[in-house]
């Protein structure tokens, strides 16, 4: 899943304003094998801004190592963000290891004490006087607005650095960096870096690797490929003296990869492919129906994943059950008995019968066996029927899956969704 | 999600020999939201040996920065791993880094040199002069044979702390790890330890907190309280200076938990709310239907996501649009004209109208504004109301959610499940 190639200047270039360091506190992420996935979404965020993370800590919840990870950070970063220990519990030291770090002393913002107070009343809450604490902070600090939980982030800069303090919960540190921190970093980078990610459907790494294979020698180009659950990304990193420089190399490679990539490109950074084929959808003016077996819905949490699907996307039927299969998918009960659930004839039997029932242009129909029980000889673990029906046209294929139930699940829906994008492109 | 606390004990309780640090080498390490996936596997192993991570750092290919990440470590642990940076070319600066952290100097071992050109030799691979770096190593290291790939490891015991410089490929640093390392760490900790994760459902962190305050003072015994998407875990580790002390405290901890936390605790270890739902219809001899709206399908996806989920789980409607809320999921087109999609009627609607149509004894109905459009001042975004049909009984609610798209449909999954596990509680 993680492999790669980069090109070497990656290491050699140093710009100064683009060195950032990651602190994440918190006992429970050393002790749990739990990954630290703050500390990957703000590495991706701020290499959009054209800053490198040099180093990430993860340290438990000690205020003399969390103090040293600071100064740490500060000796050799001109951005330090740190995620975790800003609660009001006794183990919460973040604060109060910023202040030890740098000689700083916190005061309380009374005014913010009453506004926490208000808004645990408005809830219903008690507010317990240690919740006070989340109202401290240096006097050279600022706050940064929470917009989805109760601590706020602090913000200063001591030194040369730029230090932020955000909550460990994801949802807000996310809310905050998007409102409230991107914009404070936003130009700080000296180089000018464009970075681009395209979103590839029905390749492999290593037939990806081979195809671009010069493009790794462009000028001022990083490419890095990454496998994911049947999705394989390219990451594009361009830089230049001037933004224009590292636009136009961007943009020159964006070029040169949609042309050989063709109609497995199927869309560039957040895009996902569920939202590839909705936009399709919408486009053409067609709307949707599925049938989901051993999916069990997945497909349509995808598809209703993307804001806006209900312009596209009417709905369908979890038939897990064979008797659901025909009492609400209108699957013929014949067909069930004849071939097995598992089956093309029934995928097909999913996918006509639903598009019927619903009303809609097309319709998607799986069925498989995902494990790890319920597999045989001639039905193994992984198999995994689908079909596609509308159009004028009616299409099925087979899957043979690797991987866990999870994973057979979630590449049984990514293929559904890239053949169902791949129809509808050919219009 | 990183909410937390422990028993102050955490940071007081430091017996000799069970502290580490885990330093991971890599530029690449930090580009991409690539993984330390190295760093989750030798916590786990260090746990085993009761040995606790109490910082962990990922830094790039830069000698000044690795030295300054080696000396923290030693500064706050008893075993150090770093792994990474031990290769032939010239961005791998991990053994040079430790003699300059530690004022060491390296000496190559010419006899292995010998050894390395040997198996070069044997495989038809040139043997460059760089390649001779890996065998450079302190005087007074050991080496740690390598039986998968070219780079040894490195062993050494400096001050009061262990140090081991391993490879950075998975493969070649756990062959290391198990035939060599593990020995030389094995009784270092002096303590066993027993571990369990308590999961609970309805419950905010501080309630739980407030009510276990006590066990927080119990001799040996460490507890984190985790937040996540609606979810509470109750992490615990008992520590005794035998197996069976350990082992003795975990239970009475868990014996006294399960007795406050009641109806609450639905789960231990890698138990999810959907399973632990499934056992319960099992155990009842009940099955299941859905209508979902809002949440697209992921309640039936979460449902399904649990092996042998057929037993008593049938399926459903995915009643996204409002005509298949009538159509299929038989909702009365009178109540969604008078109330609207998102309401108490309609959810009623779709949780009897899916049971009556699948012939099921329980029927869960889900509807409601997920965001981010959509959303008015008489329904907001995040308003879900649910109902849940059968065994005599109908009864609806409804939530007011923060967070975004996702966060929304996840939780009302949540209130889903644990309305349903509590009511086959109740049977």
């Amino acid at each position: 899943m993680f492999g790669g190639k980069q090109s070497p200047m990656n290491s050699r270039h140093n710009p100064s304003g683009n060195r950032a360091a990651l602190i994440a506190v918190g006992s429970e992420l050393l002790s749990l094998g739990r990954v630290d996935t703050n500390g990957v979404w703000i590495t991706e965020r701020l290499q959009r801004l054209g800053i490198d993370v040099r180093m990430r800590t993860i340290v438990d919840d000690d205020e003399v190592r969390i103090a040293q990870a600071l100064r740490a950070g500060v000796e050799h970063a001109d951005v330090l963000v740190v995620t975790g220990g800003l609660g009001p519990t006794d183990d919460d030291r973040t604060r109060e290891s910023l202040a030890a770090a740098f000689g700083l002393e916190l005061t309380r913002d009374e005014a913010l004490v009453e506004r926490l107070r208000g808004r645990f009343a408005e809830r219903g809450y008690p507010f317990h006087d240690e919740q006070a604490r989340q109202a401290d902070k240096p006097a050279s600090a600022e706050w940064l607005r929470n917009r989805v939980g109760v601590a706020p982030g602090v913000y200063l800069e001591h030194e040369a650095t730029r230090i932020a303090l955000l909550p460990g919960v994801p949802a807000e540190m996310k809310s905050i960096w998007e409102e409230e921190l991107a914009p404070r970093l936003t130009g700080l980078a000296g180089v000018a870096r464009r970075t681009a990610t395209l979103r590839v459907a029905g390749r492999t790494e290593s037939s990806v690797d081979r195809e671009i294979g010069d493009l790794y020698e462009a000028e001022g180009l990083e490419i890095t490929l990454l496998a994911g659950a049947g999705e394989l990304t390219v990451h594009l990193i361009a830089r230049g003296a001037a933004d224009e420089v590292a636009a136009q190399r961007l943009a020159s490679a964006k070029q040169r990869l949609t042309q050989r990539l063709g109609a497995d490109l199927f869309g560039e950074d957040d895009a996902s492919l569920a939202g590839a084929a909705g936009r399709l959808l919408a486009e053409s003016g067609l709307d949707l129906a599925v049938a989901e077996s051993c999916t069990g819905g997945l497909l349509g949490g995808a598809l209703t994943a993307v804001p806006g699907s209900s312009a596209w996307f009417k709905g369908g039927v979890i038939a897990y059950s064979n008797e659901l299969k025909v009492l609400l998918a209108g699957v013929d009960p014949d067909l069930l008995a004849a071939h097995g659930a598992v089956s093309e004839e029934v995928a097909r039997g999913l996918a006509s019968g639903v598009r019927a029932r619903a009303g809609a242009d097309l319709g998607i129909g799986i069925t498989g066996v995902a494990g790890p029980g319920g597999g045989t000889a001639e039905k193994p673990v992984g198999l995994v029927h689908l079909a596609l029906s509308g159009g004028g046209e009616e299409e099925a294929w087979h899957l043979n899956l690797p991987g866990d139930r999870d994973a057979v699940r979630r590449r049984a829906v990514f293929s559904a969704l890239d053949r169902l994008r791949r129809r509808l492109l050919q219009r």
